[in-house]
């Protein structure tokens, strides 16, 4: 199992990201493009890693805004994981030209 | 513009769909997959079809867990666009053995 991280720790390195406002550590960012398709397009390239590595957000979507949840729920917390997982998603929305 | 349907006749055709607890028209419905794979390859032909036609759904997923909400934000509540999309959701979700 992935260690836990200091929720702030991972923060100051995941300047996009913020933390969920919830009774659980976990950090969430908003994704906005350009329409469903480039959204869609996006959360199917997360989907792919997330299937490969077994690790899996929880998301909404709606038309082209994307809500992110990352936290490793047998770890209780964020880790690892979430990280790579965080910046895998940054540099894929930025490569799609995600507004937001 | 689609004419604006009555939610109870609408939900009368759908047994499976609920009324959406909120301020707005709107039906939802949650499904329950075997796993994250077939969970988003569920989502993945719905967003083909909700791309087509230019309609799409709210929905949030974690692991094998979806949750959509249907409205037409345009007419201001649940048209046959609606009624369309959940009945393909319906369709393709039995056909990938959803749980529920």
């Amino acid at each position: 199992m992935a260690d836990r991280l200091d929720v702030d720790e991972v923060l100051a390195e995941l300047p996009s990201w913020r933390a969920h406002p919830g009774d659980r550590p976990a950090i969430e960012r908003k994704f906005v493009f350009s329409d469903f398709n480039a959204a869609f397009g996006f959360m199917t390239r997360v989907a792919l890693l997330a299937d490969k590595v077994d690790h899996h957000p929880e998301w909404f979507n709606v038309y082209n805004r994307v809500e992110v949840v990352l936290t490793t729920h047998d770890a209780g917390g964020v880790t690892q994981r979430d990280v790579a997982m965080a910046r895998f998603m940054d540099e894929a929305a930025a490569a799609m030209g995600a507004k937001a």
